[in-house]
């Protein structure tokens, strides 16, 4: 057996009876029922994730995949196709939107090499796991072959698995890929089953003709590759991306090993739901961050069926949603932890 | 003069130069233009405040403003009054929302009896400035006298302009009232020119029954007082409460001091909208945080002209929703400070 189907067997439901017991003591803390809301929900789901009343999530890491899109030659991006491997080295350096913004809650940035184009320096701080050197251009075929695509998922869970056992509580994910909109909007398309010209938007700076361009390039690679929306794996080889399946992979992996992971935008919300296609019970084990700028973002957290707690009109990618999501996860924890129930304070309300 | 008039006299615009010169800068650091949406604004908004490229806020410090309301005594609440005394003390004790909340930014709170009915223990942490009892009851007269309300108003200039001289670089303001949503709800509805009934709500668990009553209630207190509402002060003193008043002046000497101030739901964004009344400037300097659950909460930003960042489902008050966002703000710094631009790594995008 594969560390794929190992991984999905390994992931079971929520431990159904801490989260009554962690609702139960949310609802008794010295504040009205309900009253801080999301915050609530999200310290009862930590509960049930981790089995533990009063969880800690004091070993954030955010793991972003790397990879180029043959889809590029196609013309879907205003951005060269360099900025992948330049901006990849970057964000090793912690000075891109997800490092200077994970700066603020102490998380570590993993960086991974998991299809960037070119080669990259061995010295850069970045994990290098490249599985090809960028998708095929799914306009004209499939992106990559299913053992590709399973590859890509396993890197995700090796590095995430990691990290875990070196004591990480709290994983977010991030990416970086010039045109890694297109195959994000694929996916949505294709699992969402819509149009994409109903969510196509225009990724990091596109004109308007570019994005009718954009549109019927998503078209054709729909129609040309045939993914079959049930099989997550499918969808992921023929119009996905080397960093959407390693980000799927993290959430995996995540799941199987009881940690919360944080979804960003666009790009991670295809990978979570990549990731719910190949196993439904890994939805319990996410947490969405913001509402990414978008137009595809609605649909998506739609589809994955939880609403973003932010609204930053952010559409960088990288992870910095998550990223900005830390320290309100780390305010749930703080809340369960930190604020007594009436009985404790004597109050009779 | 007195203290509010030379506070008000001190507010003055954001500096026009700062602002575009931090536009330029945010938009020439490494990543898509606007991609990191209101975090860019902030940090402009930031510089247009302190006069910094470059602004910190490592010194935060929430200030919670507490107060009875003698339109209590009409049964607007589902919760004894006695509550307020005793969260109070919770508050300074920093284990109530806002504390636990606050604790992850490493946020001072100071709490401050401005009008608490009872008598607050003397080492209890709290600040003991009561200009009166708790408010009399606006359902029958105004709720305090034109000079209360700005000793109200000058209580929060001084105990804010305090912060501030010992360091305070960002400000958050709370409040601590049981019947509070009442006189909050009773002021937007004469600042917005609307009916009490589209937007008042539960507050913390009232029932049906209940809440057509409290907006009877609402309905009386503007019909019988008539308070103008072009003359912020006489709102507050009409139909509004010392804590409101409190927090109004915080925001008034945080604008005078060019300090960012954060501000909090329904009663706070009502505070927000007596200072902007009494000094239209004001405006720039607040930061809104969450999106609260109460139904006055959407007019209150539209009216404000400001959208919150968080949509939490929150509505618990104490200045909760104003400490979850403190780490977005350090956010919006560190992208400033952190990320270098496009010229300074060499790419040429």
């Amino acid at each position: 057996m594969n560390l794929l189907q190992q991984t999905i067997e390994k992931v079971e439901d929520l431990d159904q009876e801490m989260l009554v017991k962690a609702r139960e003591r949310v609802d008794s803390l010295i504040k009205p029922p309900k009253s801080l809301g999301k915050l609530e929900d999200i310290a009862v789901q930590l509960s049930g994730i981790t089995k533990e009343l009063f969880p800690a999530v004091d070993q954030k890491v955010m793991i972003v995949m790397a990879a180029d899109h043959g889809v590029y030659e196609e013309g879907v991006t205003s951005n060269p196709q360099e900025v992948t491997i330049e901006q990849t080295l970057n964000i090793a350096k912690g000075i891109t939107g997800v490092g200077t913004i994970a700066k603020v809650s102490g998380a570590k940035i993993v960086a991974v090499d998991i299809g960037i184009k070119e080669d990259i320096p061995s010295d850069a701080g970045v994990i290098i796991r490249k599985i090809k050197k960028g998708t095929d251009n799914m306009a004209k075929g499939p992106a990559m072959t299913r053992e590709e695509a399973i590859k890509a998922l396993e890197v995700g869970i090796e590095i995430a698995t990691k990290e875990i056992q070196q004591g990480a509580n709290l994983l977010g994910t991030g990416e970086m890929g010039i045109s890694n909109t297109t195959p994000s909007t694929a996916i949505l398309s294709v699992l969402a089953n819509c149009d994409p010209k109903e969510i196509t938007g225009r990724g990091a700076g596109l004109g308007k003709g570019g994005l009718v361009h954009k549109i019927e390039v998503i078209r054709n690679a729909i129609t040309i590759n045939q993914p079959n929306s049930a099989d997550g794996i499918d969808v992921l080889a023929k119009v996905g991306g080397l960093e959407i399946g390693g980000m799927a992979g993290v959430m995996l992996a995540a799941a199987a090993n009881r940690v919360p992971v944080v979804v960003d935008g666009l790009i991670s919300t295809a990978s979570a739901l990549i990731a719910t296609t190949i196993e439904p019970k890994v939805k319990d084990y996410l947490i969405t961050s913001h509402a990414t700028d978008e137009p595809g973002g609605k649909k998506a957290s739609e589809l994955l069926g939880k609403e973003p707690m932010l609204k930053m009109n952010m559409c960088l990618g990288e992870g910095s949603g998550a990223a900005l999501a830390f320290p309100i996860i780390e305010a749930a924890c703080s809340m369960m932890k930190n604020m007594p129930t009436f009985e404790d304070v004597g109050m009779s309300i």
